[in-house]
């Protein structure tokens, strides 16, 4: 059952109102998606303003939560609202800064809440660890219906497409990005276009998909071979590091090490078997809403990895013109240890 | 071609140079997609400063073309560069507050480029056109692969990840929106969320989607019955109605007449029909790299429609608990008059 985050974040910023017109950040607090209006919240409760448009969804889904909808002229503005208090929480680091400007006119004092909102959006209730659970499922099992149906002679954008047609049907709401596919060398290239070449027998195929359940993410990268062509003894030997380095955070990891720590966890482990420049980017990144969110699990970050937090676990090997493996899994951490999505 | 916006924007900037770290705006600007980095025009050239991931698709793509790429650490800032202009021109609009300070602390004079961003956007390129005439072009050719496909049955869900799929498969790079397909009753909902609703004979079915080519959205929708079971004369009058609306603006919207001028081209015939108070938004937006951007045609608008502007026509009749009509194309102006992308 939704659970909403109005309390959860007033009580963390200590201001008079929590106040913020931040599409993400609105769906995080109230459970609802509007791309109008704004979220104020004060001791006594939380309140999503909304246009017309909106109003009657956003009523039927949070009828029983914390949440009380008002309806608003699509055209109007929250300051007003924001002089019946002494305080207000606002996101700065996502707030424009003409918003800041006209909300600073309103004489309200202005308290920095973005890293409130970055650490309570970082630690996922039951219900957003449900839906990102869902979403990975739905994920890995389109990518299972998928498999038999790749074909020697399918573009890569064809081969996304039926993924994507999977993820939709079993439930997604839809993509968390845009599906990459790439067939050989492209897989070298660590966000490479999905395009028309053609699969052969022999190439190594990478894939890098998620999808949304109630706006919530999942992300997931598999790289395998589309047959055995017997030429591929170095991506073979690569792929097992890989693969070792992937499940090293899922065994070692635990609640209270630092980001850094755990990006070391893989990294150490490549750079061991002679692949360490070739792990060109972090480790992981954090997953909610937004299918890049703190926190930024790479090298020498001292931020700490606490339970509820959820983010990828994804090393990888690059080798130019040659090949590119990157196993990832979305995770948490539940209990001081790693727990994956992912079956 | 690809055709870049740089000198375009400096010349209308009017500023030493224009900077953005705008995710859409960099896009604009270079034709190129990358999260991280910033753009930097000045009266040399168009420079693209971005990390190791992306800097060999940028090369690739960029040849020929006015950008030059520079790769730069992923968490360098452009502060020092800045400080090299005595006027630098941003999109205030869309500069969050931190960031602003920053540039105001490099003692480099701000001029707010929001409009000259916004202005510019809004008159699209040749190169522009022809993504946008692709992706609406895609988005038709799915949906007439769709329709022998609808069965009784079958879910809104399934029916948007069948459409979705056709549009990947036939060259999208994603979807403008999330698919929203509503049948029967949901469909009076402008903004219903795609669910696990079954079709039956004689429902009626509204689909809203769209897609991408190069980053340019399309936006359709299509309003139709599944089958006719004698039951809805009403909505039969109501979409004689609409469709008549939709057509009146792309009869007599001219350039030079004002958003809000056409928007009344189709509110006036559907007032006059006595459905004035269920038309509940506006006629359209302008589409581009974003679904929704300027200009906004609606009631009352004064600005100026010209030559070069892409945006939506879409009035809709909407009998809450009975049915939704909305018929929409995305359309152009060229030479004085209105080009639907629509066959």
């Amino acid at each position: 059952m939704l659970q909403t985050n109005g309390k959860k974040l007033f009580d963390a910023v200590g201001a008079d109102a929590v106040f913020t017109t931040c599409d993400y950040m609105k769906r995080y607090i109230t459970g609802f998606a509007t791309e109008n209006g704004f979220v104020l919240v004060d001791k006594d409760g939380t309140y999503l303003y909304t246009d017309a448009r909106y109003t009657e969804a956003a009523e039927k889904r949070l009828q029983g939560t914390e949440v009380t909808v008002k309806m608003v002229d699509r055209f109007s503005t929250p300051y007003e609202l924001l002089k019946n208090y002494a305080s207000v929480g606002i996101p700065v680091a996502v707030t424009s800064y003409p918003e800041y400007k006209k909300i600073e006119e309103t004489g309200v004092r202005i308290i920095d809440a973005t890293q409130a909102f970055r650490d309570a959006m970082a630690i996922k209730n039951d219900w957003e660890l449900s839906c990102i659970q869902k979403a990975c499922e739905i994920a890995e099992d389109a990518f299972l219906a998928l498999l038999p149906e790749i074909k020697e002679g399918m573009t890569e954008t064809e081969v996304a497409a039926l993924l994507e047609y999977h993820m939709r049907k079993l439930g997604a709401q839809g993509v968390s990005f845009d599906t990459i596919v790439a067939f050989g060398a492209h897989a070298a290239v660590p966000h490479h276009e999905t395009g028309d070449t053609k699969l052969c027998f022999g190439d190594e195929i990478l894939m890098d998909f998620g999808c949304k359940v109630d706006g919530y993410c999942s992300d997931i990268t598999r790289t395998f071979l589309f047959g055995d062509d017997g030429k591929h003894e170095e991506f073979k030997k690569a792929y097992n590091a890989v693969l070792t380095a992937h499940n090293l955070v899922k065994e070692k990891l635990v609640s209270g090490m630092t980001a850094g720590e755990a990006d070391a966890l893989a990294r150490e482990h490549l750079a061991k078997e002679g692949y360490g420049e070739l792990f060109t980017h972090s480790l992981g990144h954090g997953i909610g809403l937004n299918v890049h969110e703190y926190p930024s699990v790479r090298p020498k970050n001292t931020d700490t990895l606490v339970d509820g937090m959820v983010f990828s676990d994804e090393p990888g090997v690059y080798v130019v013109g040659q090949y590119g493996i990157r196993i990832e899994d979305t995770v948490t951490l539940q209990n001081g240890k790693v727990k994956s999505f992912m079956s």
